[in-house]
């Protein structure tokens, strides 16, 4: 089928089919949304049937347009559509929508069903993430692409609701999509003016379209959302506009045909039996059977399997035509597009040279991702406008923006020059789109990205960190200024409960570095664990780099925790007493160790810069670094004490921030907190007993 | 001075007094930054001489104008406006910027400082904040003023930044200002194309003014942010404009005057006593003393202090007439103003009566929260677009809503007419906003907010969250959806790490209760603990109803943690094992308790809802409910186990979720994670060892 071809009756049948295995599956499950699916399936079918390059029989397609049904809740629809295309997914598990094990869940989950690109349904998420879509396909189109050689050259599609364009997460997403002119990302807005609890009238009358012009978007308005060709049009047109993404408004009605329809009851409840009926003979569809799927609409529907597969023949030779004419592009292509790591990606991460005053771990980290990002073309990311403070540029790599407008613009771009092919991303001070785009970025493919704020602003991703967690995503976070020795600016600025925060979070690596050292392993860690997203933690002020000719190597750190230093014993004898410390707090240990070892006492300090690394460890392994049977132990770390009771013990201490920050010089506010030699001193002498 | 009173030389020197006050504020402390007070001066000072109807003698009367400096970065300019207008704030205060206990910390701290609002600093929430506060003064307004008694009459200022507007969270509040009409809310915004790490070139080239045009708001562009009279022009027509909130865009220099300027280099650091010296002879001033305060110019700011005692005499005589034309509104009202609760606030909790079957939390809380409501009218609040789910419309109460376009409208609005006086504040998708403007309304003062949303989605708004604590306001959070138990919706709406994270904020109070009753007890703590904020925690589900006649009452929720039950035993013998859940986790532990007893073990069974009020309890009230010899323990909690280490202690158990929930019907999700009667017994006979 082709963008202009005509709609005809198969065509609305194909629509229809789609709202009712909808509904079907939503009644069925006696839960779900038929609201979005009745409102916005024609505007999904003309965008699947008439634009969409997509290949059902082959889903990582790495060319295909991404889909983005960032309204999750409207997961039915997505569904229906990827059933009706001929994706690997049957009327069966339409039937076992929203049950265990099925793989319909109850908002689409990436990983679960072949065709779901992304997890959404916490809104403003999935148009943010398709924002990270779009500059993904952008870098790469950069990078890779050469006249006649056009091996890149995807859209992303987005349908979002009014909760998602209400959402801060996708207004920032969006000034940044308008700002950097992503032409082919393109939003379908199903613009019901009806969310959860209400009418939009009572919450959201600003006028959408300006606001997305203001951002720099490209607006279109559809005024019937049951116009096939209407809405065809208006997306024929977002596709040919090339310098700005699109914004298309879609008047719908939510919950159409249903006796609820245009009001909030319709929106996250099934019909009921009788509504259901009511509602298909409205829309003159049979009453029964459920799931009824006309043939026509099916072959119709299905016709986008051999238009998948032509497409991806046509790109394969594409591809071949490359391969030719620039086979070391397309080793790294192909590469990166398997999601394999180029072979010597870490051959000069630097060592660092002891150094009792030492470097702050932000800076170590610095020099390390520079090494790295010289090797592995798939490390692209930046900061939430802070770059000279997490120490995240890549010098040299170019700015990931479009020319500038004015030469002079250029006097604040140290990192090279400004195009797509630039792998520094600035985000603005937009921490929550970062973290949504990196998500973004990582679902895209052949990329590896990276975002860096001040530890204490992690507070406003948090949800797109859960989204990374919960997908296993590989995204890496940079989170500098880690506790409340950053001083001066005081408790705003000063995390406290933020690891703990994070370490609450299933499936996330919370890595805190004791020096620069430990600080390139975590760095390889993070590059090495493919499945999961890390959280760098890492600090503003300087610390000593520890000598492994009198310290364990900091290679220890892969194991989560590792002893360090046993001080004043023979190998044979356990130890009185354990210092357990993270980040900067280890330097600290070690002087009190020393002290107290000084006084005679057996005294071993444990660096635990991961608690979740060392949880994924055996038995044996914990138990050599935290023997049971030596009960005092003191645990420091300048952050809230919360979960350190579990490597502490009944009998132990722990020095940790259970208030707010002050607004002093750093080592003033530590000294007051408890975090100095003498007060560790103290409360291991009232730990031994 | 009046609004329209021309600007000579002195009030040139006034705003050259306030830069060159914050210059050497940050020089002496070699920290902070100097850039937005350069640049910022001006506008600062036509503000506050010519409109701002303030009291430097008086800082808390009710009836001031609000200022908020959402560039909190820009303190030092805020402490010398609070020092030259003649607040207490020495010359000796401002030498103290940045240091130990003084009271110009490095960013604004509501309660250090006199006349500082609101903590500000974390970029968005300051001009979010301050649409709180103009909503508190149009509800006020509202409900107190009547013909020829206008007894509320402030309004709000705010100065805000690039990275305020920029932040998604400020995107919502000026989206819902915009929606509410919210015109006694102005808002200078310096202009300076220059953020922390780069120009805004790079990151932000949107159009501003169309943007706030399209929520609804006014616009001033103001091209010399040096020239004062078009400043003060502007602001004239902001004020005068009072059907939608301002926005004037003053284009200012960051840095203005020194070698720096317009460079991101001068936003955040000292610039160093050479271009100290270089600024102050740019702009022709004394290059010492530092600190130095013209005469005339001290002079001319301080007539602030008479004008403002005019104008707190002026409203006494107002609220005087007041008072005897309206006795019982006066009371009322002077009552919210001194932060006092009325007497019978708590008349109509109900209690609940036993209920095998029972009724869930959040629809306890609603019923409760709705018959507080009656007797408290400084309660006010809303949900984030789920009052259908939460349970917190206030029946009856009023939307706080302009009166809609068109009648149609009316159509959703089940909980009352359409007016300021309305108490139902719709926040719509946006939790975040939702967040800041709870803040807001308690900052003001004479209100009492909550805000709900799914508990989930609190990590939407915990940068909000924090600043509550941080502040001690009075915030009440209902977080309805609280466990994996919510089922269909799937993980991105079920919550696992989101308590651990909330108890991880000092002084936030997490109350998870069991059942109706300690629901009904949660409410009244909520509503008595007036220095902090407070997190309900509730089910989607049905609870058992506790029987009182067979358990503790609930009014042991007051203390953290009761003893619920003790089972098989007689009061002079220890239990043999303890089991110790919250919220709908209780009732599970009661019946694992039940058939533990039968199997004769003596087991207890406590209820935990609240670890911080437990923790502030005496050392023998806490031994005597986990004493200590007791070490076979079990914890359940649908949640992350994360921090019950502490409470089981070494031979304990926790039956948490450590890892992400799973789309299906809440019953099997829960028996699936093992939280049924077999896996307890089973977990608790391991524990008796």
């Amino acid at each position: 089928m082709k963008r202009n071809e005509a709609f005809d009756e198969v065509d609305a049948r194909c629509v229809d089919t789609l709202r009712f295995l909808s509904v079907d599956m939503v009644q069925k499950a006696d839960s779900g949304h038929p609201g979005l699916p009745l409102g916005a399936a024609p505007m999904a079918w003309v965008l699947w049937s008439r634009f969409l390059r997509h290949a059902p029989a082959d889903p990582h397609w790495p060319d295909r347009d991404r889909f983005v049904l960032s309204a999750g809740h409207g997961s039915a629809l997505l569904y229906s559509l990827l059933f009706l295309t001929g994706y690997d997914l049957s009327l069966d598990d339409l039937g076992q929508f929203r049950q265990w094990g099925s793989r319909t869940p109850g908002h689409p989950e990436r990983s679960h069903t072949p065709g779901v690109e992304i997890t959404t349904g916490p809104l403003g998420q999935g148009l943010s993430n398709a924002v990270g879509m779009a500059i993904a396909e952008a870098q790469l189109a950069a990078r890779y692409n050469r006249t006649e050689h056009d091996v890149v050259d995807h859209r992303t599609f987005v349908v979002a609701s009014d909760g998602d364009l209400m959402e801060g997460v996708a207004s920032e997403a969006a000034s940044l999509a308008g700002h950097l002119k992503l032409g082919k990302l393109v939003v379908l807005y199903d613009d019901n003016s009806v969310t959860l609890a209400a009418g939009t009238p009572i919450t959201f009358s600003e006028d959408r379209a300006a606001r997305f012009a203001a951002y720099g978007w490209h607006t279109e308005t559809v005024d019937d959302g049951n116009d096939l060709a209407a809405i065809g049009a208006a997306i024929e047109r977002a596709c040919n506009e090339r310098a700005r993404p699109s914004l298309v408004l879609v008047r719908t009605h939510i919950g159409y045909g249903s006796p609820e329809q245009d009001s909030y009851k319709a929106h996250g409840s099934p019909l009921g039996e009788k509504d259901v009926v009511a509602t298909k003979r409205t829309l003159g569809w049979p009453e029964s059977p459920a799931f009824f799927v006309p043939e026509d609409a099916r072959e119709r529907a299905r016709e986008a399997i051999d238009r998948g597969r032509r497409l991806v023949d046509e790109w394969k030779s594409r591809l071949h035509a490359y391969r030719v004419a620039l086979p070391e592009e397309a080793d790294e292509l192909e590469q990166r597009l398997r999601g394999a790591l180029p072979q010597r990606w870490d051959a000069s991460i630097p060592s660092f040279a002891p150094d009792a005053k030492g470097i702050a771990t932000r800076v170590a980290a610095g020099k390390v991702l520079n090494e790295i990002a010289t090797h592995l073309p798939a490390l692209t990311g930046g900061s939430a406008d802070l770059d000279p403070s997490t120490h995240t540029a890549l010098q040299g790599l170019g700015e990931f923006n479009p020319p500038p407008a004015s030469p002079r613009s250029k006097q604040d771009t140290p990192n090279g020059p400004w195009s797509y092919a630039g792998r520094n991303i600035h985000f603005g001070v937009r921490e929550h789109a970062m973290g949504a785009i990196l998500n973004g970025l990582a679902a895209h493919g052949a990329m590896l990205p990276f975002g860096a704020t001040f530890l204490a602003f992690s507070d406003y991703m948090r949800p797109p960190i859960r989204l990374a967690a919960l997908m296993g995503l590989q995204v890496v976070y940079v989170f500098t200024h880690d506790s409340i020795v950053l001083g001066e600016d005081g408790p705003t600025h000063q995390p406290v409960e933020q690891i703990a925060g994070l370490r609450a979070v299933p499936g996330l690596n919370v890595i805190r570095p004791c020096d620069a050292n430990e600080t390139a392993v975590a760095w390889r860690v993070a590059i090495e664990t493919r499945d999961r997203p890390t959280a760098l933690v890492l600090t503003r002020q300087k610390v000593p780099v520890l000598d492994p000719s009198t310290v364990a190597s900091a290679d220890g750190l892969r194991r989560g925790a590792y002893v360090l230093k046993d001080f004043g014993r023979s190998d044979r004898t356990p130890p009185a007493l354990i210092l357990i410390a993270t980040g900067s707090e280890v330097s600290l240990a070690l002087q009190a160790a020393e002290k107290l070892a000084a006084e005679r006492v057996a005294v071993r300090v444990v660096s635990m810069p991961c608690w979740e690394l060392f949880e994924a460890q055996d038995g044996a392994y914990r138990e050599s670094v935290l023997p049971r049977a030596v009960r005092a132990r003191v645990a420091i770390e300048a952050a809230s004490p919360m979960g350190w009771d579990r490597w502490v013990g009944d009998a132990g201490d722990v020095i940790g921030v259970d208030r707010f920050g002050a607004s002093a010089p750093g080592n003033e506010v530590m000294r007051r907190y408890g975090f100095d030699v003498e007060n560790v001193v103290e409360r291991a002498r009232r730990c031994l007993g």
